[in-house]
């Protein structure tokens, strides 16, 4: 019998790499993922469609209808749109299609990383200045020296939970040599415009979005948007089928409505509400949020965390990338309420 | 206004890359993508599950039950399994963790040179010889001076039907430097056994399975069977959530009654009388087949395609792959009518 030794028949950056850590702890309060506390109900007309549905047949390889109704949302041809099995299979074709070096500031998304190391490109993180917002000038340096050939900046950030500031975030596409790359999950979240007015300015610009922190988690559907031409190189290295027939079928269903775009309302108004019930219990410093989840810091992050697990109130544990920072996605009235009283007792409160 | 220079930003191996050509013609009578022709229809009790599905979670990220209802359906551990938003996927994650030279059979499936080309690894391959087995001489010299990090049987072949010679498969993985992955796609509609047994000998083979071609291709569902230790690196590089949750119940669902196993031995049946009706037209030369299409030869392949389309008929033209060859895929009784009818006319009969 062959025994192969894996550590040699890897490539070298696969060698350390770790699986990403989708945590599995069942809890009756799951605010951890930034997922929309509210589902979509499909009625019956839809149903009915995926009864009907000719499962045995490839799904739609181009999701037409799909792509037309996000245009219809965002006001733009559907040419402008590529679809991901999330947005991070969009990031995994981003860094194949471009390469790196692969620049982003951190803390953000663990994926730019993970994916720039799977794919054995450099990656850098350049930490983000006191108030979470983009060292330019750092950015800069890094950018002259290395030529990165995609910048990721995903605005609302997380986990912070901010929008970095438009003047830096224009200065970085102006001085960019490669692709940059602005991660827009959150917008829906945000009180700023988002950036899909600049795409026309800037043709080495790409946005991501997704359907999956506002309500559609289930369905693994990002889309890219970006220029005709940038998207045609990318295209080159999707999978023909990447997005499967009842997630098209069920998110065209969903996007018909005012359900996603109601309950992202709702949501931002209970994070407002959450953000100024944290703020007073004492020594719990939430900070401003523009997404779907609350940034926050306590004095021993774990201990709050592990605390209020055993209350049934799950949230992100932050502390290995800040010191101190742990991050709830906002729920239902009803789980932000759980979320306190958890929060509240395992600060040493009542 | 920036006007970047796609074709300096891309890498190279990208640059003269096409997208996969998905096509999308649409016809009465589609036999050219290997679908079963029957569809499962999902009962009350699923559409429930449906109905009633949490679309704001994200997926099991290691869809547990359907590991599970595959583990059963094929005798093995349910962590023998590594799935894949279609097989397409586990041939990416399989390139990104092992790395080329990528070697193979040709002609076989187009996407294990594609997605090579699009990750800039070297890929070759060796054409199969006149009986379509594998040509175990020239693929020896190769594996030799190139030492191979992956290499890519398609048994039983896609798009000639028929399963390679055990002892030549045997051959060829005793002699591997590097990992080799049997793709058995068609495997289902084989009078041969498979080769899932030999995976407790050699701890370097990787068995690629898929739901696709038995009825459920709609669902992105493939399937990878292998050593853990195996599975655990490919595993890294894996997106978390690659599996959407309506792909993991509906397919659950599925594979639980006999619906495809009852469909696949329909298809079986069906493709024998094909393949003896076919033969009976003066200057079609089918060649017998393990997999659910059939593989022929006619004088001016370009043109009979053309005819049967205008027909209504749509066969698969493989002729810039082998001079005179299309490839038709079973269908309902009905449907094999339909085509063998155009089939006759368009070889200039009645």
């Amino acid at each position: 019998m062959k025994k192969p030794d894996f550590s040699k028949l890897v490539r070298k950056n696969i060698r350390h790499l770790k699986p990403y850590n989708a945590a599995d702890i069942r809890c009756a309060v799951k605010l951890d993922a930034n997922e929309s506390p509210y589902s979509f109900c499909l009625k019956n007309g839809a149903l009915d469609m995926i009864a009907s549905a000719a499962l045995n047949r490839y799904p739609d390889p181009e999701a037409r209808g799909l792509k037309r109704a996000l245009a219809r949302k965002i006001g733009l041809d559907a040419d402008a749109i590529l679809l991901g099995n999330g947005s991070d299979e969009l990031i995994y074709y981003l860094t194949i299609t471009f390469g790196g070096p692969v620049l982003y500031a951190v803390p953000t998304f663990s994926m730019y990383g993970i994916i720039a190391q799977s794919l054995g490109e450099r990656h850098k993180g350049i930490p983000l200045d006191r108030n979470f917002d983009i060292d330019v000038d750092r950015m800069a340096e890094h950018i002259k020296k290395f030529r990165p050939g995609l910048i990721f900046l995903s605005s609302p950030n997380n986990p912070t939970g901010n929008c970095f500031s438009t003047d830096r975030i224009l200065r970085i596409i102006e001085m960019a040599s490669g692709i940059v790359v602005l991660d827009e999950a959150y917008q829906p979240f945000s009180s700023r415009r988002g950036f899909l007015s600049l795409l026309k300015d800037y043709k080495h610009l790409a946005i991501l979005r997704t359907l999956s922190k506002i309500g559609l988690a289930a369905l693994r559907v990002g889309y890219m948007v970006a220029d005709k031409a940038l998207l045609m190189e990318v295209n080159k290295v999707r999978l023909p089928y990447n997005l499967n027939a009842l997630s098209q079928t069920v998110a065209v269903e969903a996007l018909r409505g005012s359900f996603l775009r109601d309950v992202t309302a709702n949501i931002v108004a209970a994070r407002d509400q959450l953000y100024e019930a944290m703020s007073s219990i004492p020594e719990v410093h939430p900070y401003p949020s523009e997404a779907n989840f609350i940034f926050f810091k306590v004095r021993d992050a774990d201990a709050v965390h592990e605390k209020m697990l055993s209350q049934g109130v799950l949230v992100k544990n932050m502390n290995r990338a800040v010191k101190g920072a742990l991050r709830v996605t906002v729920g239902t009235p009803e789980e932000n309420e759980k979320f306190m009283r958890a929060l509240k007792k395992a600060m040493g409160g009542k």
